[in-house]
C-alpha cells in the first residue's frame, strides 16, 4: 500500500477521506497482466475530482505506482483513493491552490467468487436502506458510502449475493455493489443515474457495446413493478462482468438470448478493449 | 491525538472510516473546566452506534481519556470520531462480535468566531447542494459528510457565516455546521430531523429549555416561505451555542425578544446544566 508514493500502511488522521469521506476511489481489475478498462477509470476518477473540486492525480503518475504495485500478480483488485488531503476548517474545503490531495494505491486479493455466479446466475433481493438523492453527488464514485454499508449489512443469507436499492422516491436504482439492467421485450433498459447512484465502468462499457451492436437501449426511470415484469435481468461492476440473475424475491428468470449476446461481446472487450493498459 | 488510547497522528489505510465514512463523530465544547453536555454527548454517541450496528464504546474510558487529553486547557474542542474498524469483505460490515471498533479522540483550538455573531446576529444564504434523504441515516452524525462540504464551498464571501440546507423536498432542514431555530408569533419553530440532518445535542438543549420555559413551541415540516415570514431567526451548535440571524439572503432580520430569553436561558445551562462532567 502506498500513499503518495511512499510504502506505508497508516494515513494521517486529520485527512479529509477520514474526516468527512471527502475523496473518492476506484476498484480496477488486474487480469492477465492488464489493468482492465483503465483509462476509462482514469477519465471518471478526473470527472470525480473535477466534480468535487479535488485537483485531480497525474494518470501517468497513477498508472506508473499501479504497475509497479501490481507487479507479476496476475488476478487481483487495484483500489485507488484520491481524498482531499488535510486542512480546511471544518466542512470548509481549502482554497483549491491549496488543496494537496493524498494518493492511496493498494492490491487486493480477487474475491473468492463461484463461476457459478456468471454461469447460473445470482439471487437478489430488495434492500430497504434507500438512496438519498442528491445530483451533486449523483453518479461520482466518493467515499460517503455508508448506505451501502447499511444496505449490505441487512442480509446474512449466503444463497443471496446482491440486494437491489430504491432511492426515496421508490426508483429502483442499483445493486449495493452493482449496477443494474434489465430486457424487456428485446429492448435493454438501466436505471438512469443522474440524481443518485454510481456510474459505474462497466455499465458505461456495457452500454456502449449495446449502441455498437444496435441493441434497442433506453436509460430511464424504473420501479419494482418494472423488474418484476421483465424478461432478463443482470448486475455489473467492474470485478464480476455480469451477473446474470436468475432469481429477485419470489420471481425466478432465465439467462436469455440477449443476456448471453451481451454477456460474449463483454467477453470480447474484456481481452481487447483498447482503454485497457498493460502491466 | 490518541488511536485506542494511544498517542499516534496515523490511522491504518484499512480502517472503514477512510474507506467508507463508516463511522460517526461528537464536536465537545471544552470551556472552563467542564466537558459541556458530555453525557448527552455520550448519549447521542451510543445512538448512533445502534443504529450503525456499531459497538458503542465505554463512555467511561471515554471520560478517562478525554480529562487526559484536554488536561489544563481552558477553552478547546474535543473531537471524538469512533469508526467500525478495519476488515470486512467491501462493503459488508464484519460480524458485530468480530468488530473492533476504533476510537479516535483529538484536542482543537477554539475556532477564531468573533463575539460579533452572537451579540450582533449573522448572515445567512441558502445553498443550492441538497440533502439527501435517508431516514436509516437521518439524526446521526456519521461521517459522510460530502453534502456539507460541498454547500460549504459555495460561498467565499466572510460576511456570510452560515449556509441553509433544503433537502430534495424543498424542505428547509439545517445550517452546514449547526441547526435552525425561528420563531412565529411567539412559538419557537424548528426543522423535524426523521428524514435527513444531525441531531445537534445544542438544538436538544435548546428544544428541552423552551419546554420547561412553557415557549409554545413545534418541530415540523418547514420551507423558505416560512423562513421569509419568520419574526425571528438563530441558529445552534455545540461550540457557537446560538447565533441569532440578522439577514437571510435579502430579509433582514432584528434579534428579539424571544431569541434572547432563549439565549440567556442557555448561557444558565453552559453554566450550570447538570450534564456537563468536570475535566
Amino acid at each position: 500500500m502506498r500513499v503518495n508514493g511512499k510504502d506505508t500502511t497508516h494515513i494521517n488522521l486529520q485527512d479529509r477521506g477520514l474526516q468527512y469521506g471527502d475523496g473518492l476511489f476506484e476498484t480496477i481489475a488486474v487480469s492477465n497482466g492488464r489493468l482492465e478498462f483503465w483509462q476509462r477509470h482514469m477519465q471518471r476518477l478526473q470527472l470525480g475530482c473535477r466534480r468535487l473540486n479535488i485537483p485531480p492525480p497525474d494518470s501517468q503518475l497513477l498508472l506508473d505506482e499501479a504497475r509497479q504495485i501490481v507487479g507479476r500478480r496476475h488476478k487481483a483488485v487495484l483500489k485507488i483513493i484520491i481524498t482531499r488531503g488535510e486542512g480546511g476548517r471544518g466542512y470548509r474545503p481549502p482554497a483549491q491552490t491549496s488543496t494537496r490531495p493524498n494518493r492511496i494505491v493498494s492490491l487486493h486479493d480477487w474475491p473468492d467468487y463461484t463461476a457459478a455466479n456468471a454461469s447460473e446466475g445470482i439471487s437478489l433481493r430488495y434492500c430497504s436502506t434507500p438512496l438519498g438523492i442528491n445530483p451533486v453527488l449523483a453518479g461520482v464514485k466518493h467515499l460517503n458510502r455508508l448506505e451501502q454499508v447499511m444496505a449490505r449489512s441487512e442480509w446474512n443469507d449466503a444463497e443471496i449475493q446482491e440486494g437491489i436499492m430504491l432511492n426515496s422516491w421508490g426508483d429502483v436504482i442499483e445493486g449495493t455493489m452493482s449496477n443494474l439492467f434489465f430486457i424487456k421485450d428485446g429492448m435493454l433498459h438501466s436505471p438512469d443515474l443522474s440524481n443518485c447512484g454510481v456510474a459505474g465502468i462497466m455499465r458505461g462499457v456495457i452500454l456502449e457495446l449495446a449502441r455498437s451492436a444496435n441493441i434497442p437501449l433506453k436509460v430511464g426511470c424504473y420501479n419494482r413493478a418494472d423488474m418484476d415484469a421483465a424478461d432478463e435481468l443482470f448486475i455489473t461492476n467492474s470485478l464480476i462482468g455480469i451477473w446474470p440473475v436468475q432469481r429477485l424475491e419470489q420471481r425466478s428468470f432465465d439467462i436469455g438470448p440477449l443476456t448471453r449476446q451481451i454477456m460474449s461481446t463483454l467477453d470480447n472487450a474484456r481481452c481487447n478493449d483498447i482503454s485497457h493498459e498493460t502491466v
